[in-house]
């Protein structure tokens, strides 16, 4: 396909296709003539995974590039695949450790991982990004004096494993190791603030059911 | 309490008590000699709450005191009372009328609510802001081509159904209308990067259950 059919299918503009030709996100099309390259359908799965990861996923350009030599590493299993891709998704502020808080955290958060039997990373790369957001989450809490114990992260860290089942369920409906991680990428970021209004909106039913007049 | 003390007990500075004494979002404390004030328990219960708005929940001064003055209005229910709290938190952008997409997702949106027997708002106030939330939300999914059907998120409908249970638990475990209040404003607000961080935690769990080379 020409350029301005790539652009088409992938909702991508020209430009952007363009930019991400001179950065190596893309390799060339075939050129047909001085001013025409022809584009095939390994270049419209590249470009989707890389739209998910910078337009979706917010990814700088020299991260998408790490990323994509992972993704495409046909000597990794597909686990370390889609956790290359969902890795490099920005994560908020790091714990501080100046603060006690933080240590509380990081004991709830490590106790309720070992009782879960949840990995909080790797040897290799230490703790993982939501690790470490969660840690920063949970200081937070902590901090201000809510209610922040392992005892209380038990049954919300047990509905994620569930929500995490349907997440891998949409992922796994995808054909290609790329187009997969692609998904795992764009559903992790664009399903989150629809699981946050889902629970507001739940949380005003429960409380019409607790406290409304009826 | 001075107001040295009524700061510590709160963790809000002095500085931003005097700007809320001010903005008439807290009462005058009882005058005891020229330059000192005396306050009491309900000032310190007051000032935790609208911390909890402007604070956590970045909720406008303006807006904090609409709020204030409903959640003190004992003609309401309490269920009222932390609609009105929870109700002023900001949601994000709001659906784009203009976009054919803002349509289907409002149909899937509306045959999902209809299915669980939720309500999108109230006659009088129309569509609650978590519900304008979604359709955008569910809008960003359909525009780009992931799955956003009422099929697709009634099971995640259905785990935030349980979240909303232990987030009205918590609730439930705070005395007054206004501790209560400031409860749910806060637990809305600082669960929700716990609740994402958990999710990503667990679907690399499940990740490696189906893709891992074990």
């Amino acid at each position: 396909m020409r350029l301005a059919e790539l652009s088409k299918r992938s909702g991508v503009p020209t430009t952007t296709i363009k930019y991400y030709l001179r950065e190596g996100l893309l390799p060339p099309g075939r050129r047909v003539t001085a001013t025409q390259a022809e584009y095939g359908e390994e270049h419209l799965r590249r470009l989707r995974f890389v739209r998910a990861l910078i337009q979706i996923g917010k990814v700088p350009v020299t991260t998408a590039r790490e990323v994509l030599t992972a993704v495409e590493d046909e000597s990794l299993d597909q686990h370390m695949r889609l956790g290359a891709a969902t890795f490099a998704l920005p994560h908020g502020p790091e714990p501080d450790e100046d603060d006690p808080a933080t240590e509380t955290a990081r004991r709830e958060v490590d106790s309720l991982m070992t009782a879960l039997g949840w990995h909080y990373g790797s040897e290799e790369h230490g703790p993982s990004p939501a690790y470490r957001m969660l840690v920063t989450a949970v200081a937070a809490l902590t901090r201000l004096g809510y209610p922040s114990s392992a005892r209380h992260l038990t049954p919300y860290a047990r509905l994620a494993a569930q929500q995490a089942v349907h997440d891998l369920d949409m992922v796994e409906t995808y054909d290609t190791p790329l187009e997969q991680a692609a998904a795992a990428v764009a559903l992790t970021v664009l399903y989150e603030p629809v699981l946050l209004s889902l629970r507001r909106l739940a949380e005003v039913g429960e409380s019409q059911r607790r406290f409304g007049a009826g």
